[in-house]
């Protein structure tokens, strides 16, 4: 069976034609208006003439099944405006849609059918619709307005999903539920990670004392990582004169996703929306030889880049970020090279995380628009094309080809990852730039002592905080490994008479650099028990008599294990151990 | 002999005189224009007839040697303005000066005379010139405008200073000339800590890779000793809404220090030109016990404040900087214990910073304004200053009062460190706040079970990144400590021989966390020698033959001192302790 992206569509579109139909046979006075396919799934708009629910989602569903046997295919048929709007009476919806089609100029529309229903559409549909529509579910209900705008009627829309298996369908609900109880939102409020206030802004988290732990966590690892890698580490202002985004072409480019500028004493300053510029400066800031490069400058930089309120997410979308940046300055004959370690860097990364798929999309200049939005010549452009290829050839990494998703100086790899639920995010970027070493005039001297351009490489494979951290409550659904938990490891005595020894217990681990808590309120060892595993602290340590007279702890891990009694010393040793391996549980 | 603020400005003053006396009796023709007293020494400006150079000095403190010996007193007089003005003929900026004082309804100027020469002064000399201005030196020459305005015309401006004794004027001459030679712009530039970019704009400094580290380590060790002393890290976004400056009263009262707005969906939001706020709503964001006090945030936060271009000066007066920030959260009646313990984590940092001298200057309110310039009541204020003034006497920090330096929310004592060569700077300031409390509506819940106010302390010991780094260039000469050092130690093989030898040792330490460089240029070791004592690396590890028939290293000091030949793992050993134990040299 077919799976890619057109396949997909073409079901889903074919079963917003089966839940229309569903309605029309159990409410013959419904006015349809659209269902297309979307992401995942498709939905119907609907204006009933009575108030429906969830609730009626089995009947509806029972009833999808039972037309569903007497459709053997979709036939195609042409009707004119006059006949069209016949088979819709009193339906302003589909009125409106075939006098937009006459306006266009066209004399007839056409209609598809299947079983006794038929309907306006432009066609995209499967052949089989009896064998292929088995495994759809209907979702949820949600108010809608027409079109778009709230000037206009607000209609219902029921949501669905349809997939070619029953396992991918199955597949699909129980990701939906997963994703449900790992929603970062939720888990970040609950373990304490990240906040936000009304009066500081929307989309401008604040980091609780437990999310700054995660975030140096990986800010630390990074810094560790690419100083192994070779790369060096800088630190640039967050607002800059208007002079600078000219020269990086990010204005007029960019300007959308730009705040608007501050004044000081007369001139324009913008909130930095990338980082590369300010590497280029520092580039520039002395000569270079051969012998320097690749030159790999790295920054967790601070960014901000406009966004609608209503597009905003948790942690997921938000106003401000902090990038895990880098720029590498290499000579244009090893850009293939370097690429490859930046994509074998990608894998250690994820591989360490326990991500287990990512992929590239590749984004490349929208053939329609190749002048307006896009700097450089065509043959920058293909060279740009040509090197990311075969650098993504070499490096066996997964991708896949996006036309219009070009940065404006030059090709652009979104860095896609998959939760451990199956849920896919764009996470960061690699890009071979050979635009802003013109734009700025950078230069090397090469092995004949010539002064050459380098090329540049883009790339922050831990994408910003915000969303790597919101990323990863869902994906360990908010049980992260011992060396990113802000809590590592809880002390608990099982009554009063052993909270002196659990007090020595905390310290010592205290001393030793593990981030420990006490428990030692007056409450049941169940309940204690009870709330750390709320928390998600990856160790209990519970001391009872036998505990203080064997100079032990008794250790229970978070996923309910218990793995017996052990001295102190060899604790510190296992968790010591978990911790500098940065072991994924 | 008094050596109190008020002595030393007569005693400049005076000195002016003097500097004004001899330059007459050397060009009379010359128009004197102002001499006042200012920090650590005067100046006077005049418009000569002729062009006169630092040259020149040599022949004008000759002369005044020989004016002082007939000067034994000052003699006050007094003329009306039409009599004024005819011992100036031909002058017209003392002219305009008498006018100015006829136009505010003076009957009758003063002059100051002493031996021959007298001058328009309204007064505050000493008493006996010629035995107390015997430590004087003229210092420079520069052009100054008329009363500061381009609009008026260029004078010549004679800076000098003046001291009571030959040892303070010594003192001072040498501090001038190692602070020359310790500028940190300079050392900035040839260490390659930092840079300016005129795209980018004035005051906004790039960190390059040196620098970067030298802020990294630094913010490790914070990070380290605050969580020892604590303090639990936080991150908080750098814009943010009009409405929290409102609450906090930096809306209106502290605007002149802030930047322009940013609109955003039509919303202002501002630069944050401080922490405090942020981490109020840190606090507010859940309830909190008595339990969790003195409760204490920390983040070395971004912060841009308004400076004109003018009075920015390399890293030591910018317009963005990064602060050692944190607010503690405190029942009232633990204030005082508590503000030792910040005094006692300020006298901990500065011990091992090597910086044997540091005061508080304890800014209060300005009583020709206290309704104007503050927030809060008459209570509160006194109650705050009480709290803090105990604070002080029980830490027994050396300070001082000053009248007018309070925030516009409390008593706030800037924190005043001194350079080994004496020079001092404000690196901080800790406060007790009881308004924020106030203003916020904080709360915890007591002993009793009754809501309480919380007391705010803020803090910074270690002040800015941009501030301290620029103190520590000057205060080092740029040899910093070896935990410090962007480059710890650099193997130098003596031929091309050893290169091979000096690469497995090269990378034996760089496996060991130590910031090594190679220098395998083919280049005598002589000047690779001076080339790295230039960058002031702590260790130079030279190889020879005999080093690699030992397989150890030759290790010299950058201060010149022959260390001996060690093995390598002793070497190792050696730095390792060094740098972990954050040894000074």
């Amino acid at each position: 069976m077919k799976n890619d992206k057109e396949y997909l569509e073409h079901l889903r579109h074919s079963c917003a034609h089966l839940l229309a139909a569903a309605v029309m046979k159990l409410w013959p006075d419904t006015k349809r208006a659209i269902g297309p396919a979307i992401e995942d799934g498709f939905y119907f708009d609907f204006e009933f003439s009575k108030s429906i629910s969830e609730k009626d989602f089995p009947k509806i569903e029972k009833t999808m099944r039972e037309i569903l046997k007497g459709w053997d295919g979709f036939e195609r048929h042409e009707l004119n405006a006059k006949e069209a709007k016949k088979e819709y009476p009193n339906n302003p919806f589909k009125h409106e849609m075939i006098d937009e089609f006459s306006e266009k100029g066209k004399k007839k529309v056409s209609f598809y059918k299947s079983g006794d229903y038929w309907d306006l559409c432009r066609g995209g549909h499967i052949k089989n619709p009896k064998q292929e529509l088995q495994h759809f579910k209907l979702l949820s209900i949600a108010g809608a307005y027409w079109r778009g705008s709230e000037k206009n009627p607000m209609l219902t829309r029921i949501y669905g999903t349809c997939w070619p298996t029953k396992g991918e369908l199955e597949k699909y609900l129980w990701q939906l539920e997963e994703a449900k109880k790992r929603d970062h939102r939720i888990l970040g409020e609950k373990l304490e990670i990240f906040t936000f206030a009304e009066e500081i802004g929307a989309g401008l988290p604040l980091w609780l004392p437990h999310g700054t732990i995660i975030r140096e966590e990986l800010e630390k690892w990074a810094k560790e990582t690419e100083t192994k890698w070779g790369y060096q580490r800088v630190v640039t202002p967050h607002i800059t004169k208007e002079q600078l985004y000219k020269i990086s072409g990010h204005l007029p480019y960019y300007a959308d996703d730009m705040y608007s500028p501050i004044d000081i004493e007369g001139e324009k300053y913008y909130l930095k929306p990338m980082n590369c510029p300010h590497h280029h400066m520092i580039y520039k800031n002395r000569i270079h030889s051969y012998r320097e490069l690749p030159l790999r400058l790295t920054e967790y930089g601070q960014l901000y880049r406009f966004e609608l309120s209503g597009a905003l997410h948790g942690l997921m979308r938000v106003r401000g970020f902090c990038q895990n940046d880098a720029h590498i300055y290499v000579a244009e004959k090893d850009v293939v090279d370097e690429f490859v370690r930046v994509m074998d860097l990608h894998k250690y990364y994820y591989d360490k995380l326990g991500i287990k798929n990512f992929k590239v999309k590749l984004g490349l200049r929208d053939p329609k628009n190749l002048r307006k939005k896009y700097h450089g010549n065509d043959a920058m452009w293909k060279k740009a094309e040509k090197l990311t290829r075969a650098g993504l050839e070499k490096s066996g990494v997964e991708y896949e080809e996006d036309s219009g998703g070009a940065a404006h100086y030059g090709p652009k790899g979104d860095i896609i990852i998959q939760s451990v639920i199956g849920k896919e995010y764009a996470i960061g970027t690699v890009q071979v730039d050979l635009f802003m070493p013109e734009r700025f005039d950078l230069k090397f001297t090469n092995e004949k002592g010539q002064q050459e351009k380098p090329a540049i490489i883009h790339r922050a494979p831990l994408g910003s905080h915000e969303r790597m951290v919101g990323f990863l409550l869902e994906h360990f659904a908010g049980a992260f490994p011992v060396w990113l938990s802000p809590v590592q490891a809880v002390v608990l005595p099982i009554s009063e008479k052993q909270n002196k020894y659990a007090k020595i217990t905390f310290t010592f681990l205290k001393e030793n650099d593990i981030r420990v808590e006490l428990d030692d309120r007056n409450e049941s060892i169940g309940k204690k028990i009870r709330e750390a595993e709320m928390q998600k602290i990856p160790y209990m340590l519970i001391v009872g008599e036998k505990e203080v007279r064997a100079k032990s702890v008794a250790v229970r891990a978070r996923n309910q294990k218990d793995l017996g009694t052990m001295k102190l010393e060899k604790f510190l040793e296992k968790i010591k151990h978990e911790i500098q391996a940065r072991s994924q549980s």
